[in-house]
């Protein structure tokens, strides 16, 4: 049990890392640029609290793990800004070797788990990995409204680009949730 | 729907500023104070990680939703260092004044879910609250120990100090998780 924790204890202050990755969207205030961390928790208390906008097979605490997990990654691959221009496929085994290595600081059969719920997050698949990937997408447009434009400004964005990066994500796991915040995108490209 | 939308919407942008409130403890590598919102996360994620050191009435999914909300209230009162000296009454009303405030933006029902949540957390009474607690105590000695000192220098701690404050509450609620981390200290105080 003692080695067991020794494991879970080296993965948790390895995880601390993600609270220096930054991303491209800014806190609400637009004061500074989010980091991975706090952006996880955010996401997480979205699960918690839209939990009734979600399709019923959705299992919350099961997305609420997945969030909380979801971006540790970036700790080695870093943050792909959503506008940005990437080599997605070199991204996604450079996030995959990631996965395994952080993963797998945990003891075996726990980093399995951990490592299956992010390859199922990535797959987009599965209705729980569906609602979390839609909430992982639907707060940054929140917070560039509420700090007026934020990444939308800065990568020189508009409605069509986002409705196509972000928009069908959003509909996909919670179509709810873009019928909500649609108009509200397009009344600030409108302004 | 709508209506419970906006109003959960409105919750989750306030949430925002939970980003911005800074505590003692320092990240793990010591560059700057943690903030609220990814300590947050960063507790909800040990849960995730050491749930089998729970006692085995212990409701994980509970335990993680009570730590992605249990400092929303520092968005009013601000976050009350454990080692600083207070006025526990004050705080106490300040925190409580701030949990009907913030939570009494979301609907109505849901505001009373939330807030009941929190009551239960702070009591310290049930299983789920006494390991919840018990995380939200743990994980700030490890971002000292990984920091070299952090919080303890700067409060001019020493180890019964930390074992009264902080070791109890923590025993209380995992004891294999202080029986983990009170050599380590001692060893810390020691060298």
């Amino acid at each position: 049990m003692t080695r067991r924790l020794d494991a879970q204890m080296t993965f948790l202050t390895e995880a601390c890392k993600l609270k220096s990755v930054n991303r491209a969207t800014t806190l609400c205030d637009g004061s500074r640029r989010e980091n991975s961390g706090e952006h996880s928790w955010h996401i997480a208390l979205y699960a918690m609290t839209l939990a009734e906008h979600a399709p019923g097979n959705v299992d919350i605490s099961r997305v609420i793990q997945m969030l909380l997990i979801h971006d540790l990654v970036e700790i080695d691959a870093g943050d792909a800004p959503v506008f940005g221009s990437h080599d997605a496929t070199a991204i996604e085994a450079e996030e995959r070797a990631a996965a395994q290595r952080i993963f797998g600081l945990l003891p075996e059969g726990q980093g399995t788990v951990f490592l299956d719920l992010w390859t199922e997050f990535e797959a987009n698949q599965s209705p729980d990995a569906q609602f979390a990937k839609s909430l992982d997408r639907f707060q940054p447009p929140n917070q560039n409204l509420a700090s007026g434009g934020g990444s939308w400004v800065e990568y020189k964005v508009d409605y069509p680009t986002i409705e196509a990066r972000v928009g069908n994500k959003i509909a996909n796991g919670a179509p709810a949730l873009w019928d909500w915040i649609a108009p509200r995108i397009q009344a600030w490209f409108g302004r």
